[in-house]
């Protein structure tokens, strides 16, 4: 394998917070109800990823108000930005040397 | 997204696993002592995931003695197989749709 697994990004690589970057990739500002209803994901699971990506600097989130009600806003940062490239080019690239072995496999 | 996250199988996306399956996709059998120095995991890290994948029917587990040694071998089993070659098409739709998102945004 060119590329191992271990080279992978943690960070990003969980499942949940895979979710945040890739929809923050997809949408320059999401909510945290956008989010939750995009990724299908509890309050407490929701939180506690967000804020491993805002801690590694990969998230920005701006908090306010709207009618009244706490408004969170997530974004992708431009740190968050260059870190999913590389993970895709990592990932793709594991991917792409598992579909050729499974291809070969009788 | 076309794909969520949350389609995900979980027992494959975990870093170790998918390095187990993707390692296994390559090589016929594979010892815990290969896997574990192609995965650069621990003994206990290994194990643990290793079973996992075990009992999920993912793979299956020879064990046996070579020069009075134990020697546990490795292979992906048919179901293992399945699972992998859906969780590629998941991904790399995922993937897919990240990189068209990152491409366009600012």
């Amino acid at each position: 394998m060119d590329k191992k697994p271990d080279e992978l990004d943690r960070l990003i690589h969980e499942r949940i917070r895979l979710g945040i970057v890739s929809a923050l990739a997809a949408n320059d500002t999401l909510t945290f109800a956008d989010l939750k209803e995009i990724l299908q994901a509890t309050d407490g699971n929701l939180s506690v990823h967000a804020r491993k990506l805002e801690e590694a600097g990969y998230i920005t989130v701006t908090k306010g108000y709207e009618a009244k009600k706490p408004r969170t806003e997530y974004s992708l940062s431009p740190t968050g930005k260059a870190a999913l490239e590389s993970y895709l080019v990592k990932m793709e690239s594991i991917l792409d040397s598992t579909r050729k072995a499974l291809g070969k496999k009788k």
